[in-house]
């Protein structure tokens, strides 16, 4: 058989190392389309000048970009056959991207756990995007549930990973020359700084956008991520596309510019939850909450823990959890990530 | 709070100056969606050759670029609260936009006028975009009415600007070193050049396009107008997200191409209406009137001054008013601009 | 009439030369949207170095950006009145084309023969792309039944051009400067090469994308292909805009990754139907069949002659055509090109 099957459980080993496929160039293409697919509007991302005002010689790309293009270059490798996205940890951004980089992945599998049934298991991958120069821009580990192709085949030793519920500040890597000293509160949007939030704080950002199945199908092509079920609507019984939980991801953390425009870089991916799916006529909202501050070696720039909730319409304020401690029915996305912002 | 509350009418004092956030760098990325989300073939916007054959080192960004981003731009501190858009005049664009270019906005508020009921007022802005280099490339008046935070708020005094029905020809600025000796009519499309349009003349440009969700909100975001109406549809009691008036200009506008494919230029807007919404699913069609035509000292450079109507499939040929002078119900738009013409 | 009302059948005229307008800077901004509105991986379009280690200075734009951009331009003098797209034939690519190359269009009418009922006939042409230093990019020959205006205009003598079935391999133009002998076959996605393909054989690329009118519009407008069938929804009485076949050839082509992933380049279009209509709503898949193979003089290139078949969810296994000839109904496309692969 010529096309590609995916992987199955079967198929991983501790320390495999797999090397995905199609490098991408990324350009100022790309960043206009990831203006025109979400409401984007964190100033650093958005000019050029005020980059330079901040440190950089030129606007980088929107970090999720970078994330985005390095998770769909491991689907076909990690996910064509999973069940579900379990989750994320230890995710760091490690150096910008800019327009014209070329970006590839890779990962290693660091953990296997068969299900009890026989029929699946939770594999465990570190994946690592790399630009031009094999710099490391990004990594972060995530798990997900794969189908055996045999449900026969000898379950793996189980080995869970030791994972960080959350990153130290001190593990954060804060973009050389970043400095936020000359900083430009009025042409980033709010006034809002570092000193301003109060860990507990939780902030509703009022905006919301209902989605079409053109733009997601757009986003998630644009990152090569091909897994039928966000594309072909003959897959599921119900006849619906599912939306790529990264595009739930991008949509919540650009309406969160509406009271967190000066959280301008995300810098870590402590975990994260797809708590529900997301389908096309579905009105996301989203609420943050901060979870922890720190400050940064770099001037000017403190980190900022927080947690990102995309919410369907409808759903009560600050929805997360039921009584059960399940997610709330209309709970999307709940993220916890370090973003940078001026103290 | 902190999410932007938007500014209400009490907020506003004669000679204010708004300094807009979230300035933004536009690119060859921006033009190819421009291409993509509207039918336009301006010659002059879509080949370097051309551009340079007219006397540009390359080819600008369509002048409506430039206007939606200024426009977007000004959105959270003008329009957040805003009941109507009223009307537009003296628009004037000063410096063709180059990619690369970034650019930022800045109102100052012209005129203030409290309804009689007293619950919202009617503000003047006068909107300036700048680049880079802090030049002005673009400025115009816009008034829309606004809700008062307080009713019991004072009103303030009247101040109606002295504004202009229509910018003279001596008002335009024509870019420097456009030349249009060596235009090429048969690349720009179409023979009919300054001296073949005659004043009052009519045409209607044969084409149509039924708009979908998922283009207008991607345009819209794309300038980063993020206003709710037009992304989130629980926002109006119909379940209809409503269209940006500005995505109707440029559809018609890309439109009159069939019939104006040599009015290369936007360089003065006079006036404008959104006389109706515009929903998805509406079919859009346009017609032109020649309203006045004057010379320019520029090679070879006339300018039109066209009013231009965008309609709704099934409204009557050059519909524009009922008998009770209202807007047609089926007219959209009501534009009057200046256009560059090869004599 | 200021409006292009197009040609009829009775205006061509045989070795008659058409100019078609508006020349076209394309960009990394294309690229982008192409990535965004097909499913497209092949590497040597994705990434600068992938390109170089092939022996170009950077990613080339997609060959079917070029055949689009050039087949739009010629939408508006040669497909306005068409009924009918009958077929293609002798498609070469001839030079790639590279981010920030201007393409225009010329046809030169090769064939007419009038129909039997004397209201229509079919027009023959040969249409060459070229790029700023006026050197051509492609040509192929198309042939499209047209209306006649009126349907007493004289028939012409009919010449009906001399085509080839299918181009020899010899007649394939290699891109100076390819070179696969340092090809990477785990960054290209697929291990299968030159030698892994057998004459007859059959590949089901897997795959299916349900397609949305805010695609194939945005998609269509991309090359300026303005017909009007495509965008306006009150053109045909059923209300369903027609998809550009284009858009199906792309779709189509970027599925057939899943199999055919060192297909990196088409050189050559041997034919093709658009078999039957594509509307949106519909779920489009893709299977190829190995026709020829051949070598070239190109350091580690052959040559791979594909029949790619685009068909709508539903139809059998590899569905072609009916017991009585015809195209079987789900069936979208049927074409027939050369690619080069690694050997």
């Amino acid at each position: 058989m010529k096309t590609n099957p995916g992987h199955f459980f079967e198929d991983y080993s501790i320390g495999q190392r797999i090397d995905h496929a199609v490098p991408r160039t990324v350009t100022t293409g790309e960043r206009a389309l990831y203006h025109a697919l979400y409401p984007a509007r964190h100033a650093l991302f958005s000019s050029d000048e005020f980059a330079e005002r901040c440190g950089f010689d030129q606007s980088p790309l929107d970090e999720l970009i970078a994330f985005h293009v390095v998770f769909g270059k491991s689907v076909p490798d990690i996910s064509l056959n999973a069940v579900a996205n379990l989750g994320y940890a230890e995710g760091r951004w490690l150096k910008p991207v800019w327009p014209g980089d070329t970006l590839r992945a890779v990962s290693e599998v660091i953990g296997l756990k068969q299900n009890s049934n026989g029929r699946s298991g939770v594999v465990y991958v570190r994946t690592t995007g790399f630009n031009q120069w094999d710099e490391p821009v990004l990594d972060y580990v995530r798990w997900v549930m794969v189908r055996k192709r045999d449900p026969e085949a000898p379950a793996p030793e189980t080995v869970i990973p030791d994972l960080k519920g959350a990153l130290d500040a001190a593990d954060l890597v804060v973009p050389e020359g970043l400095d936020f000293l000359q900083y430009d509160f009025g042409l980033a949007g709010e006034a809002h700084r570092f000193g301003d939030y109060g860990i507990g704080e939780k902030i509703d950002h009022v905006d919301g956008v209902t989605i079409e199945d053109a733009e997601h199908m757009m986003a998630t092509r644009l990152w090569q991520n091909t897994a039928k079920v966000h594309f072909d609507a003959t897959h599921r019984e119900d006849g619906r596309r599912l939306i790529y939980g990264g595009h739930v991801i991008s949509l919540a953390r650009a309406l969160s510019f509406n009271g967190l425009a000066n959280a301008q870089m995300i810098v870590g991916l402590n975990g994260g939850a797809h708590a529900n799916p997301c389908f096309a006529g579905d009105t996301v909202r989203a609420w943050s909450e901060v979870l922890d501050k720190a400050e940064t070696p770099a001037p000017g720039v403190g980190a900022v823990r927080l947690r990102l909730v995309a919410y369907r319409h409808g759903a009560p304020e600050f929805a997360l959890r039921t009584e059960e401690g399940k997610y709330h029915p209309d709970v999307l996305l709940d993220l916890d990530y370090w973003a940078l912002m001026p103290v």
